[in-house]
């Protein structure tokens, strides 16, 4: 399959670069993947909907029209994606990527969760689900090489 | 609409009586509405996997079985289901609500969200794709009522 | 197909009671039909978003919590229905009507159009994709008895 | 996303040059946006029927002709495209735009409405299941610019 | 299975009545099956467009509205069927016993097809996606004998 | 849309020459149109199955080895396409004609028949699903070219 | 979901009498199951293409014929099926048990994987993609009673 | 169909080397094909879970992490893919041959299979749905050369 690219959507934490490290190091090994990703600037991705469709006074809408323009993204690059990378980072609730781990499941579409040992428990059912679970980047990154140049 | 019986699945937590609770005002008023759940004993749905199929050694293992297990049960729920509540409590992560929600949002099936209202930043792209976000269960009810009684 | 209920969505508009009389007809030829509909009671149709779910200072957002909570049933109503009625009244803009037409079209359910003939032009696309457009609902009731009764 | 182009196709009223400005002002942007349309020139799109099938004397007969021949590149243009733009003028019922907004709704292709503001209550269900909702074009410009450039 | 009914659509020629045939000796060796059919009043099949919908000066927009509303019960038919029993008779050229075919070989919908010998090599598309290729209604009727009632 | 090459699946009669006349034209009109074919020579066509895969005593064997082998390409064809010609022609009994476009129409893939005016109210199912019915390949070339180079 | 019966497709080994001790032992525990399964009589099975639809010479089409008619029940009992229950008893090779699992796999309907401890290595495609792996038939009974009586 | 390159999944055994000897052959004959395979490198294939996620006691999760990696894969070759070709080999069970024909099925996915004259009772239900059995490679390559380059 090394002619054709594999489209990779990278879901999940915005608070570290592991996106940014990931795709370098794929860079690196010449792996032959497209990274898809959602808007990862935490004030932009915030206030998209109101800085755009015009101000909220009520916080629940000004979220509410951000989380819909993001969406479009967001189901674009996992519809178009042929794996999908959850990460769960150490902080905050990240619900988020629990659901885009569900809409890909829903879609029959494979994806792989990185998230620390202490999540066992509480991302079974996500885990579940999976086609693997890392608990490291540089295990999805052996995983996308494997599965693009391992003959 | 009357006639016919609205199938509606209720995810989410496990902690408080919630389900019962609206199961039975639901009752009480006479909802043409069919109630489906996953399993709601804590222990029974932890220890499924292990105690049918198997000890193992390593809890990830022991959660594996026991998730997928249940993921029969509730994949079949939200399937079969009209509309999905997906409650998310004051406690724990509930990872597994989100999942539930992001899988209904694939499947083009309209679900509905409780929580607190603290939870609105970081639940917005759940809320994102539900038909109604609601901070009470009686709220859920009225909306039932109101799908299936209102001429 | 005499001992299968066909199942109808009447869609369109609801300032006329085109609804009960279709129903009333039916019932009176013992036509094995069962209907489907949106609310049809426009003060509650308008306001259920505010009443269940809280106020709001804008109108957009009052129009949007109902309409959301409308779009439940009016999708399970058209997903369970084996043919939808999309009915353009004189009055209003019906955008609605069809909308319904459009979401039907694309599930491939199949739908039959009423509206009086000075519409013509501008509903081609909704005639078009149509399996039957008719001026007055006593078209419709023949249609439903043809595809219902005859042998 | 930077690298993929992202396909956008504009459906709504043909009687103001919208698409061309927010064509011209993507391509000013660089905008990686690739933009599908249906027929635009009036006369054309009127008719195509009975100019290539042969004529019609009753109009209802002329215009549906016409009106499937068209369905063919509105309905691979929704197909084809990651997001739908529906614009409402101020002029005309317009239904196919609603009837567009519908058929992309049922294949869970995201998409974003353009009205003026005085659209708002009869616009809801439209809007309902809409990703945004704008007054102006150039501001669906700025969310396909955020949609494409932002990190 | 012998306690779920299945459900078999009777497509094809309406000249001689195998249907009747076919149903009465199911009923008569009680098989647990349910029959759908299209409308086989030939004349009434053929008028219904301008019975109901008003006259057309030309012969082909008749035909268009029959065809469309025969088209209700017979998509439903076959989308609500187990399996199609598609029959081509010696006369005439049949073409929508074929049409039924092809849309069920797309749904994935089983098809078994009856036809004389000498239409071997005219039918060996439609014969190449059948499950079961008959010349005779009895060969059929013991199909589903065997479907339902062998263990 | 002139950027994007529409892709046309030609199918139907294979006695005349009309796909070749037909892509002549469209090649001389500059039209961005790829077009798709089933096997068109029909010794080949007829004799894939028994030269490939080993001779067969019975007729309706060596048929059936054949025709599954090009339902492959037809049905690649078919779904690989934007638009569906099928053609009907003076002669013979062309079922297979029939069952792409019942296949087509399943798959809410758009055709365009052509057939003689004499076949009408024998081809009124396969035209009434159809989206244009004309009786010459010149007025499918105008279709074509007004599907892709009309502003 | 103790109302709702589980429907549970049966499928593999038909060597052994297992689909009759589960079933009994399900209507014993009086779990809300009703079972789905193939034609289990080897014999008809294997002969009912030559039985009803006429003698062949080779081997190859008389199984052809065989296989064909049996995939009609098998394709609708998965179909219909709430979770599918896959057994590879001790001998025979038993692909048709792997090719209903794989089938069921794409269809993502949830089944379960019977087979000895021996198999584990050459089942690990299938067992992958289940969501249980049992060693014995009462391992299943406990799940299905989990499924359908566990609160 | 000579422009557009048709893609092949190459799946099932994995001990000769089948693969290689059918690429080389399309490439000498300029077939216009693009082949995707599963891994093949056995080693690598089987050891790919522990090596990269994490060794296992249980030799049932070591293959478990390892099918469900290479699921990726084979999953999306099949996806992409125009047609399957499933080749059973003279020695081991092969049952994730007759799983990826099963999932190919399923989702209408064209699949031809490659077995030696004896497996045909065994494998009836798998060559039952195939568009090809064959008994040599180079079969399958004149059937690739027949649907790429025959006019």
């Amino acid at each position: 399959m090394k002619d054709v690219k594999l489209k990779v959507y990278l879901s999940g934490e915005i608070h570290s670069d592991w996106r940014g490290d990931l795709i370098n190091e794929a860079e690196r090994l010449l792996l032959p993947v497209e990274f898809l990703t959602p808007v990862i600037t935490h004030d932009a991705s915030d206030n998209v909907g109101v800085d755009i469709l015009g101000v909220e006074e009520n916080d629940f809408w000004k979220d509410h029209k951000a989380a819909k323009i993001n969406a479009i993204r967001i189901k674009n690059g996992i519809e178009k994606s042929d794996v999908v990378i959850v990460k769960f980072g150490e902080k905050y609730r990240q619900w988020n990527a629990a659901f885009d781990a569900g809409f890909a499941a829903a879609m029959g579409k494979p994806y792989i969760v990185i998230h620390p040992k202490e999540f066992t428990h509480a991302l079974k059912e996500v885990d579940g689900q999976a086609m693997a679970v890392a608990e490291h980047t540089d295990q999805v990154l052996k995983i996308l090489e494997y599965l693009t140049l391992q003959e």
